[in-house]
């Protein structure tokens, strides 16, 4: 909770606006992580993942700092531009893209492509001709809070025929890219995959072909519940296992760090609907109904995988435990159930609790009418 | 599919303005499965569950043949009114209300809201004086597609003080309501929860308090892949179930189909954006990836609890097993994965599919613009 961020709200709250969920993001703290991530890695170039939160004040701030960005979308890459980001600073980093969306990027200046199969590289060849494209690689997403799904990047032996395949295609075979999980608190985790990019870049130059460009991707956490490590030991680990695995030839590197830039920047505001008891049996378990929920916000609690610090008036009194569910109608926008939240046993209906860490993917998740319910309000402060 | 779906899509094909995924729905498929539960249950009235597909369009078409709505918060009740409902056909059927909301809501002229603790009671007797309110009960979800959560309902037996506390309080101790679980295909389920109704009935009336409704829910399945009872039987089993429990006193009856109503009358037409492989280890094994997932319309793929039928040009050819993902640069929109998905091989990269039974629980579970993507656009006809 910053200075800037209480004063809003108190001043929201006076003029009789606190009417529904908001969430509030203060750019100071933004600006921080930048710094913060620039000072860790000074050799590396920040790709902001415009996905974790694309207002457009977030955009012009970090292009202002001087920041590259990972767009997923046409309309990411629009959104870039318009908040002054020149198309030499954009990836287009979604491996999955329709032939006329790359037309339309390389159309705007995009120059720079990922890839995890030769079907992908045959689009880009086709209409973004000599583009620099780097190819994802599946790796090893232990120690993240959220692995991530097999859905992006190819097996690392397979990213060699597809690098080769741009580079007889015209295109810049540039480098390969990676992900650790996101939420990765274990700073470590960088190595195994730099090593298979390693591999990659020998393999590739076994037959003439030069990779440039390591995207050491994100995965970058930001404080929740649990404290992380600081943002200077992932430097400190990645400079380590590159030197280790590239020797003193080391490759140009990028990082795309979304919820490390945005996450702790942002607070939501919510209010308890209702608190009650579903049984007799269940004992002291009270279920509380907050106004937001999973489809207006808060959609990364899916499995309870994102455990939001909730603050409340009443910290530091008993608690007793409490199920945590959003305000629709429907039964799987439950936030926190299997592992019960300890809330204070005063906290009452219509008072407010603020949750934080809620700056990165809160505000594009959150449904445009669910239920009625509209979608977050959000203020860039 | 109907005729007027199809002659849509290729009407807008032939146009030239097929660029993103879309949803169809045919109002004409609404009609005939209103008149379908109307045939069924001759004696209960429809409240269209509103959140299931709250189109202008739809909801002006059901206000005109009669029915009544069961609505989730106040937009959903002014929408309602603004396509011709009568406050006295709608019902406030979130157990989860701000009391600002139940004051809008009286305001408005609704007299009937859903309650399960003492404490939304309470608000209710506090600004809505006089009103009716129904308790919901917790009920077993076995032998439904997507079985509920624990979210809403009170245990049968704490039901009784709930609906008594009502009374007390000069609010109309109106009846109970419960949820047998979404798409359940099993029409014998109404039964238990019938008699856990009964029992509350029976102990109220010891008190001196009558109630007179019972509100069936909804759970009315609509066709995926597997074919389901026709609603005939469900009221049928209903039926069987009500002179059961109630003898030859029977009660008022309510029913509120969401997907039963208007899951079959929509279409999504969407394409393939990208098939791929990620490793050689993985043998005949695909990935399809769409231009919908998760996060732009098919949110009900959750844990793989919906499974859509997908109809392609190709349909009968040979197939092998997909994976099937959508566009976004989000590890978690993955639709189809731990059981893979039949495609045919000669599917390819840009060609259209048909995702059928999507009329429901699809546009307003759109994200507002997650990762750049538009909401889902929709064309009632």
């Amino acid at each position: 909770m910053t200075d800037r961020i209480q004063e809003f709200l108190a001043e929201r709250r006076r003029a009789g606006r606190d009417n529904g969920p908001c969430l509030v993001v203060d750019l100071d703290v933004i600006r921080e992580n930048y710094r913060g991530f620039a000072r860790a890695l000074p050799d590396t170039r920040v790709f902001y993942a415009v996905k974790a939160n694309p207002a457009p004040e977030v955009l012009s701030l970090l292009a202002s700092l001087g920041s590259c960005f990972d767009t997923a979308s046409v309309p990411e890459i629009e959104q870039t531009l318009a908040a002054g980001a020149t198309p030499d600073r954009i990836s287009f980093g979604n491996t999955i893209k329709k032939e006329r969306d790359v037309a339309r990027a390389y159309e705007l200046g995009i120059r720079l492509f990922a890839v995890d199969c030769v079907e992908e590289v045959e689009k880009i060849a086709r209409v973004a001709p000599g583009s620099k494209v780097f190819c994802r690689i599946l790796c090893d997403g232990s120690g993240a809070e959220w692995p991530l799904s097999r859905k992006f990047g190819c097996a690392p032996e397979m990213a060699t025929g597809v690098l080769e395949h741009a580079h007889r295609l015209g295109l810049q075979a540039y480098g390969v890219s990676f992900h650790v999980g996101s939420q990765q608190t274990d700073p470590r985790k960088w190595d195994g995959a730099l090593k298979s990019a390693a591999d990659i870049f020998r393999d590739l130059a076994e037959r003439g072909i030069t990779l440039q460009m390591v995207n050491l991707g994100g995965g970058f956490p930001t404080k929740y519940l649990k404290n992380v490590p600081a943002v200077k030991q992932y430097g400190n680990a990645i400079f380590r296992a590159l030197s280790k695995h590239f020797g003193n030839r080391l490759p140009e590197t990028i990082i795309e760090p979304g919820r490390g830039m945005v996450g702790n920047a942002g607070m939501i505001e919510a209010e308890v609907v209702l608190i009650s008891k579903k049984s007799e049996a269940e004992g002291e378990l009270r279920w509380v109904y907050l106004d937001i929920g999973k489809f207006n916000g808060l959609a990364e609690t899916i499995d309870e995988m994102i455990r939001y610090p909730i603050r409340t008036e009443a910290d530091g009194a008993p608690t007793t435990p409490c199920v945590i569910a959003g305000p629709s109608c429907d039964s799987v926008d439950v936030l926190y159930e299997k592992k019960p939240y300890e809330l204070p046993i005063s906290l009452e209906i219509g008072t407010k609790v603020l949750i934080e860490g809620t700056g990165a993917y809160t505000t594009t998740y959150s449904a445009v009418g669910f239920n009625g319910f509209p979608p977050l309000e959000t203020f860039i402060i």
